[in-house]
């Protein structure tokens, strides 16, 4: 009966439950009018989610989701001939994968809300503390991506949502306008801190009330406690049915 | 495709997603394996709860949940002739409410799991001090819930959980076995702290794993990136599928 919210995207979107997660608060700011669920998937590119749009959206949908969240970049802006060049997909390609898994959600459901989100930025002093702390003395000494890189596909993430008239957030540039973004944002050079997770989810709600989905001005889905009649309870269910 | 597991209830269920919540840490520990719904209404006692039940679990349910959690109580338990009486509803009553709701799940989906919660403890001295913050010197002398009367109701649904073979959580008790639980697991001496939320998420991971639905032992939905081949990605999804 409630409107779903798909949040479809890489780790920075399977981790969104952990505490401070911008999915579990997504979740609570639309406690009793909506559904969140989630499609994370560490280390996951677009041409790799490719293979699993059809599953997650599939044209039989009984009831498709009102809105999704597209989250990917930060594996397909990994470096060529660094270390995790594995998840490395040129950045046109990036942009193409995203349209079609964009044109995908369309065919599945002509009125679904889509909000694509940028990578966020790049630490690379933070990258390099997570390896030696990984691998110590052993780590590579080049960062496996870098924000300038980063930045490209956040570009062309933006560049597509205007293309084709959708909902965005970049993540990359609005970060980087906080002072001290690096730390305060990002726990390990890419993953978002508690703060950063904020950060997404205030853009996130922000955007979505634009777009006419707002969780203040939807309905409680059963009468507030507060408005049902201890010795006729009934009353504010058939209210509320009526 | 994935198994759902609902979690229906009042306050401690809708504030399961709130920061340190125990319903985001379910759904981070299901992560990739589980869809968890949240089907809390805060304030309601089980009276109420049963002009929701069927709307929440349809009886022509494409997909009935796996599981639920039922975990109602705290409000029941409210003590007649003190503040919050219009929550009251006689203890033999709840027990005879939880059965109608676990015999209605029961009957939308023969095979669902279901785990009876009893509400926690409560703490007397929390409570008067949460009043005497709203209210100052105006607030009621007597506490609305005693953690005496709250374990009468805790019984019954223990009871009412063995009767019927079910799967239960009996919160009551386990948080009076750790030493300062008043301060340690309840934040205004009723809904749960994040050390709260803790022992609750525990012991539904535990109850769950002994039922057989262990996240463990779920494989995840898609490949783990580690299993893809950077060169022939369709070679992991074509594995998965077979």
């Amino acid at each position: 009966m409630r409107p779903q919210i798909l949040l479809f995207g890489d780790s920075i979107t399977e981790h969104s439950f952990r505490p401070g997660g911008w999915g579990a608060a997504l979740a609570d700011t639309f406690s009793r009018k909506a559904d969140v669920l989630v499609r994370g998937y560490g280390g996951y590119n677009t041409r790799w989610a490719l293979f699993l749009l059809h599953h997650i959206f599939s044209l039989d949908y009984i009831k498709p989701p009102a809105v999704a969240t597209v989250f990917f970049g930060a594996n397909d802006a990994a470096i060529l001939g660094r270390q995790s060049e594995k998840q490395h997909v040129p950045a046109e390609e990036y942009k193409e994968n995203l349209r079609k898994i964009v044109l995908h959600m369309k065919e599945c459901s002509p009125t679904i809300l889509i909000v694509l989100i940028t990578p966020p930025p790049v630490d690379e002093e933070g990258r390099n503390e997570y390896a030696r702390s990984l691998y110590g003395e052993n780590a590579r000494e080049l960062p496996e991506r870098t924000n300038e890189t980063t930045g490209i596909y956040a570009k062309q993430c933006v560049e597509l949502a205007k293309e084709m008239g959708l909902s965005f957030i970049d993540l990359w540039s609005k970060m980087q306008e906080t002072e001290g973004w690096q730390k305060k944002f990002l726990s390990d050079g890419l993953h978002l801190t508690p703060d950063g997770n904020a950060v997404l989810h205030r853009e996130l709600i922000r955007v979505l009330s634009k777009s006419w989905f707002s969780a203040e001005e939807m309905p409680y889905d059963f009468p507030h406690h507060s408005n049902i009649d201890g010795k006729n309870p009934e009353k504010a269910f058939q209210q509320q049915s009526s």
